[in-house]
Protein backbone atom coordinates (compact mmCIF):
# COMPACT_ATOMS: atom_id res chain seq x y z
CA UNK A 1 0.00 0.00 0.00
CA UNK A 2 2.76 2.59 1.07
CA UNK A 3 3.87 2.39 -2.49
CA UNK A 4 1.29 5.21 -3.68
CA UNK A 5 2.06 7.40 -0.04
CA UNK A 6 4.67 9.77 0.37
CA UNK A 7 6.06 10.21 3.78
CA UNK A 8 7.85 13.24 5.44
CA UNK A 9 8.66 14.50 8.70
CA UNK A 10 8.95 18.35 7.93
CA UNK A 11 6.20 20.46 7.62
CA UNK A 12 5.58 22.90 4.84
CA UNK A 13 3.60 26.14 4.81
CA UNK A 14 1.04 24.44 3.09
CA UNK A 15 0.31 22.03 5.96
CA UNK A 16 -1.55 23.87 8.81
CA UNK A 17 -4.92 24.59 6.39
CA UNK A 18 -4.19 20.96 5.16
CA UNK A 19 -4.35 19.32 8.42
CA UNK A 20 -7.38 21.80 9.85
CA UNK A 21 -9.56 19.46 6.63
CA UNK A 22 -7.96 16.33 7.69
CA UNK A 23 -9.33 16.73 11.27
CA UNK A 24 -12.34 18.35 10.17
CA UNK A 25 -12.99 15.58 7.91
CA UNK A 26 -13.05 12.88 10.69
CA UNK A 27 -15.80 14.57 11.94
CA UNK A 28 -14.56 13.58 15.66
CA UNK A 29 -13.25 16.75 17.58
CA UNK A 30 -14.62 19.57 18.97
CA UNK A 31 -14.04 23.20 17.21
CA UNK A 32 -11.53 24.56 19.72
CA UNK A 33 -9.74 20.95 19.30
CA UNK A 34 -9.27 21.79 15.33
CA UNK A 35 -7.52 25.37 16.11
CA UNK A 36 -5.41 23.84 18.69
CA UNK A 37 -4.34 21.11 16.27
CA UNK A 38 -3.69 23.59 13.64
CA UNK A 39 -1.68 25.40 16.03
CA UNK A 40 0.62 23.20 16.86
CA UNK A 41 1.35 22.95 13.21
CA UNK A 42 1.60 26.71 13.06
CA UNK A 43 4.16 26.68 16.12
CA UNK A 44 6.71 24.21 14.38
CA UNK A 45 6.75 26.22 11.26
CA UNK A 46 7.23 29.47 13.54
CA UNK A 47 10.01 27.94 15.54
CA UNK A 48 11.19 25.05 14.07
CA UNK A 49 12.18 22.02 16.53
CA UNK A 50 12.40 24.45 19.45
CA UNK A 51 8.82 24.34 19.90
CA UNK A 52 8.94 20.47 21.21
CA UNK A 53 6.61 19.37 18.35
CA UNK A 54 7.40 16.49 15.89
CA UNK A 55 5.71 15.38 12.75
CA UNK A 56 4.97 12.62 10.29
CA UNK A 57 2.96 13.32 7.34
CA UNK A 58 1.50 11.72 4.23
CA UNK A 59 0.73 12.70 1.18
CA UNK A 60 -1.35 11.50 -1.91
CA UNK A 61 -0.72 12.70 -4.72
CA UNK A 62 0.49 15.13 -3.93
CA UNK A 63 -2.21 16.35 -1.13
CA UNK A 64 -1.55 15.74 2.46
CA UNK A 65 -4.01 12.56 3.64
CA UNK A 66 -2.74 12.32 6.94
CA UNK A 67 -0.47 12.88 9.88
CA UNK A 68 0.83 12.75 13.42
CA UNK A 69 2.27 15.35 16.10
CA UNK A 70 4.53 13.81 19.14
CA UNK A 71 6.81 15.48 21.39
CA UNK A 72 8.93 15.01 24.42
CA UNK A 73 7.06 15.59 27.55
CA UNK A 74 9.10 18.35 29.70
CA UNK A 75 11.07 17.73 32.44
CA UNK A 76 10.82 13.91 31.57
CA UNK A 77 13.68 11.44 30.45
CA UNK A 78 12.14 8.93 27.85
CA UNK A 79 8.42 9.59 27.49
CA UNK A 80 6.81 11.08 24.81
CA UNK A 81 2.98 12.36 24.31
CA UNK A 82 1.37 11.39 20.90
CA UNK A 83 -1.22 14.62 20.72
CA UNK A 84 -2.77 14.24 17.12
CA UNK A 85 -3.19 11.35 14.90
CA UNK A 86 -5.43 11.87 11.68
CA UNK A 87 -6.43 10.33 8.04
CA UNK A 88 -8.28 11.85 5.89
CA UNK A 89 -12.07 10.18 6.42
CA UNK A 90 -11.95 9.73 2.30
CA UNK A 91 -9.47 7.11 3.20
CA UNK A 92 -10.30 5.53 6.58
CA UNK A 93 -10.49 1.85 6.86
CA UNK A 94 -7.25 0.98 4.60
CA UNK A 95 -4.77 1.19 7.10
CA UNK A 96 -3.18 4.17 7.33
CA UNK A 97 -3.62 5.05 10.75
CA UNK A 98 -1.71 1.72 11.82
CA UNK A 99 1.19 2.65 9.53
CA UNK A 100 1.53 6.42 10.59
CA UNK A 101 1.39 5.26 14.32
CA UNK A 102 3.96 2.56 13.65
CA UNK A 103 5.93 4.99 11.47
CA UNK A 104 5.60 7.81 14.98
CA UNK A 105 6.73 5.26 17.20
CA UNK A 106 9.69 4.27 15.27
CA UNK A 107 10.70 8.07 15.09
CA UNK A 108 10.46 8.08 18.70
CA UNK A 109 12.25 4.89 19.76
CA UNK A 110 15.00 6.54 17.27
CA UNK A 111 14.73 9.84 19.55
CA UNK A 112 15.65 7.32 22.63
CA UNK A 113 11.96 7.23 23.72
CA UNK A 114 10.96 4.63 25.91
CA UNK A 115 6.89 5.41 26.13
CA UNK A 116 4.55 6.51 24.57
CA UNK A 117 1.52 8.72 26.19
CA UNK A 118 -1.94 8.94 24.28
CA UNK A 119 -5.05 10.32 25.94
CA UNK A 120 -8.75 9.81 24.64
CA UNK A 121 -11.89 10.57 25.95
CA UNK A 122 -13.96 7.59 27.75
CA UNK A 123 -17.01 8.90 26.34
CA UNK A 124 -18.78 5.98 23.94
CA UNK A 125 -18.22 7.32 21.15
CA UNK A 126 -14.22 7.26 21.32
CA UNK A 127 -14.83 2.88 21.26
CA UNK A 128 -12.89 2.72 17.84
CA UNK A 129 -10.61 5.07 18.85
CA UNK A 130 -9.60 3.16 22.08
CA UNK A 131 -9.83 -0.43 19.82
CA UNK A 132 -7.29 1.44 17.11
CA UNK A 133 -4.68 1.63 19.93
CA UNK A 134 -5.63 -1.34 21.73
CA UNK A 135 -5.14 -3.32 18.50
CA UNK A 136 -1.80 -1.14 18.05
CA UNK A 137 -0.62 -3.11 21.21
CA UNK A 138 -1.12 0.17 23.32
CA UNK A 139 -2.83 -0.63 26.76
CA UNK A 140 -5.04 1.57 29.20
CA UNK A 141 -2.65 2.59 32.39
CA UNK A 142 -5.64 5.07 33.74
CA UNK A 143 -8.98 6.53 33.75
CA UNK A 144 -9.49 9.85 35.26
CA UNK A 145 -12.93 10.00 35.73
CA UNK A 146 -14.71 13.53 35.05
CA UNK A 147 -11.83 14.84 33.95
CA UNK A 148 -12.66 16.74 30.42
CA UNK A 149 -16.43 17.17 32.18
CA UNK A 150 -18.89 15.42 34.47
CA UNK A 151 -19.66 11.78 32.43
CA UNK A 152 -16.68 12.58 30.18
CA UNK A 153 -13.30 10.79 32.02
CA UNK A 154 -10.13 10.83 30.41
CA UNK A 155 -8.43 7.20 29.37
CA UNK A 156 -4.50 7.20 29.11
CA UNK A 157 -2.75 4.71 27.12
CA UNK A 158 0.57 3.78 26.66
CA UNK A 159 3.08 1.48 25.02
CA UNK A 160 6.63 0.69 25.78
CA UNK A 161 8.74 1.27 22.47
CA UNK A 162 12.83 1.38 21.98
CA UNK A 163 15.01 -1.82 23.84
CA UNK B 1 -1.27 33.38 61.81
CA UNK B 2 -2.73 34.97 58.85
CA UNK B 3 -2.43 37.66 60.47
CA UNK B 4 1.47 38.34 59.53
CA UNK B 5 1.07 37.20 56.22
CA UNK B 6 -0.42 39.53 53.25
CA UNK B 7 -1.73 37.52 49.99
CA UNK B 8 -2.17 38.62 46.74
CA UNK B 9 -2.94 36.90 43.51
CA UNK B 10 -0.95 39.51 40.64
CA UNK B 11 2.35 38.45 40.19
CA UNK B 12 4.81 41.86 40.07
CA UNK B 13 8.14 42.20 38.96
CA UNK B 14 10.14 41.00 41.67
CA UNK B 15 8.61 37.60 41.86
CA UNK B 16 10.49 35.31 39.16
CA UNK B 17 13.98 35.74 41.47
CA UNK B 18 11.68 35.10 44.97
CA UNK B 19 10.17 32.43 43.23
CA UNK B 20 13.50 30.93 42.13
CA UNK B 21 14.91 31.72 45.43
CA UNK B 22 11.19 29.09 47.16
CA UNK B 23 12.16 26.72 44.88
CA UNK B 24 16.03 26.25 45.66
CA UNK B 25 15.18 26.62 49.25
CA UNK B 26 12.93 23.23 49.58
CA UNK B 27 16.02 21.32 47.76
CA UNK B 28 12.86 19.24 46.14
CA UNK B 29 13.71 20.22 42.51
CA UNK B 30 16.00 19.11 39.17
CA UNK B 31 17.59 22.78 37.61
CA UNK B 32 15.18 22.42 35.17
CA UNK B 33 12.21 22.19 36.91
CA UNK B 34 13.13 24.99 38.88
CA UNK B 35 13.81 27.13 35.01
CA UNK B 36 10.30 25.77 34.29
CA UNK B 37 9.03 27.18 37.50
CA UNK B 38 10.36 30.54 36.79
CA UNK B 39 9.49 30.92 33.33
CA UNK B 40 5.66 30.48 34.53
CA UNK B 41 5.65 33.83 36.32
CA UNK B 42 7.79 35.52 33.45
CA UNK B 43 5.20 34.56 30.88
CA UNK B 44 2.23 35.55 32.98
CA UNK B 45 4.24 38.78 33.55
CA UNK B 46 4.57 39.25 30.10
CA UNK B 47 1.36 37.87 29.01
CA UNK B 48 -1.13 38.47 31.80
CA UNK B 49 -4.19 36.26 32.59
CA UNK B 50 -3.50 35.33 28.37
CA UNK B 51 -0.80 33.26 29.65
CA UNK B 52 -3.29 30.48 31.32
CA UNK B 53 -1.41 30.86 34.37
CA UNK B 54 -2.71 31.96 37.95
CA UNK B 55 -1.02 32.33 41.42
CA UNK B 56 -1.72 32.67 44.76
CA UNK B 57 1.47 34.39 46.18
CA UNK B 58 2.19 35.15 49.95
CA UNK B 59 4.49 37.60 51.72
CA UNK B 60 6.11 38.48 55.29
CA UNK B 61 7.38 41.40 55.98
CA UNK B 62 7.60 42.70 52.33
CA UNK B 63 9.31 39.31 51.30
CA UNK B 64 7.62 36.34 49.10
CA UNK B 65 7.81 33.17 51.05
CA UNK B 66 5.41 31.00 49.14
CA UNK B 67 2.70 30.95 46.01
CA UNK B 68 1.01 28.80 43.89
CA UNK B 69 0.65 28.66 40.29
CA UNK B 70 -2.57 26.85 38.23
CA UNK B 71 -4.25 27.07 35.18
CA UNK B 72 -7.65 25.57 33.75
CA UNK B 73 -6.42 22.86 31.39
CA UNK B 74 -6.79 23.77 27.43
CA UNK B 75 -9.82 21.48 25.91
CA UNK B 76 -11.41 20.48 29.35
CA UNK B 77 -14.50 22.14 30.98
CA UNK B 78 -14.01 22.14 34.24
CA UNK B 79 -10.70 20.69 35.50
CA UNK B 80 -7.54 22.58 36.43
CA UNK B 81 -4.24 22.00 37.13
CA UNK B 82 -2.16 22.71 40.33
CA UNK B 83 1.43 23.11 38.36
CA UNK B 84 3.10 24.50 41.47
CA UNK B 85 3.30 24.84 45.21
CA UNK B 86 5.80 25.43 47.20
CA UNK B 87 7.13 27.40 50.54
CA UNK B 88 10.27 28.85 51.45
CA UNK B 89 12.51 26.40 53.85
CA UNK B 90 12.50 28.69 56.51
CA UNK B 91 8.44 28.39 56.93
CA UNK B 92 7.83 24.99 56.91
CA UNK B 93 6.07 23.26 59.11
CA UNK B 94 3.51 25.73 59.90
CA UNK B 95 0.86 25.08 58.09
CA UNK B 96 1.53 27.72 55.36
CA UNK B 97 1.26 25.70 52.52
CA UNK B 98 -1.97 23.87 53.57
CA UNK B 99 -3.38 27.62 53.71
CA UNK B 100 -1.73 28.29 50.24
CA UNK B 101 -3.28 25.01 48.71
CA UNK B 102 -6.83 26.37 50.80
CA UNK B 103 -6.99 29.90 48.94
CA UNK B 104 -6.09 28.18 45.60
CA UNK B 105 -8.54 25.91 45.92
CA UNK B 106 -11.09 28.26 46.86
CA UNK B 107 -9.56 30.67 43.61
CA UNK B 108 -10.00 27.66 41.51
CA UNK B 109 -13.81 27.06 42.60
CA UNK B 110 -14.58 30.98 42.06
CA UNK B 111 -13.66 30.12 38.72
CA UNK B 112 -16.08 27.40 38.57
CA UNK B 113 -13.48 24.45 38.54
CA UNK B 114 -14.55 21.40 39.40
CA UNK B 115 -11.47 19.30 39.49
CA UNK B 116 -8.39 20.00 41.09
CA UNK B 117 -5.34 17.77 39.67
CA UNK B 118 -1.63 17.37 41.07
CA UNK B 119 1.18 15.24 39.70
CA UNK B 120 4.19 14.21 41.68
CA UNK B 121 6.82 11.52 41.34
CA UNK B 122 6.06 8.11 42.79
CA UNK B 123 10.18 8.56 44.32
CA UNK B 124 10.25 7.25 48.09
CA UNK B 125 11.53 11.16 48.37
CA UNK B 126 7.82 12.51 47.79
CA UNK B 127 6.13 10.41 50.40
CA UNK B 128 6.04 13.78 52.55
CA UNK B 129 4.55 15.46 49.45
CA UNK B 130 1.82 12.42 48.72
CA UNK B 131 1.10 12.94 52.40
CA UNK B 132 0.48 16.73 52.45
CA UNK B 133 -1.65 16.29 49.40
CA UNK B 134 -3.90 13.39 51.40
CA UNK B 135 -3.99 15.06 54.51
CA UNK B 136 -5.67 18.18 52.41
CA UNK B 137 -8.21 15.43 50.85
CA UNK B 138 -6.89 14.58 47.50
CA UNK B 139 -6.89 11.16 46.60
CA UNK B 140 -4.60 9.29 43.94
CA UNK B 141 -6.52 8.48 41.18
CA UNK B 142 -3.77 6.94 38.60
CA UNK B 143 -0.08 6.09 38.46
CA UNK B 144 1.75 6.34 35.19
CA UNK B 145 5.10 3.55 36.28
CA UNK B 146 8.27 4.70 35.17
CA UNK B 147 6.82 7.79 33.76
CA UNK B 148 9.36 10.79 34.37
CA UNK B 149 12.24 7.22 33.61
CA UNK B 150 12.43 3.55 34.73
CA UNK B 151 11.76 3.39 38.68
CA UNK B 152 10.28 6.79 38.76
CA UNK B 153 6.49 6.39 38.13
CA UNK B 154 3.85 9.63 37.93
CA UNK B 155 0.85 9.67 40.89
CA UNK B 156 -2.06 11.77 39.79
CA UNK B 157 -3.70 13.56 42.71
CA UNK B 158 -7.38 14.83 42.53
CA UNK B 159 -10.00 16.60 44.52
CA UNK B 160 -13.62 17.88 43.82
CA UNK B 161 -13.99 21.29 44.95
CA UNK B 162 -16.85 23.58 43.94
CA UNK B 163 -20.85 22.63 44.21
Amino acid sequence: MSGEFVWRTEPRPGDPAAVREIILSTGFFHDYEVDVAVELVEERLAKGLASGYHFVLVEQAGRLVGYSCYGHIPCNRASHDLYWIAVHDTLRGQGLGRELLQRTEQAIAAQQGLRIYVETSSKAQYEPTRQFYLHCDYRIEAVLEDFYEPGDGKVILVKKVGP
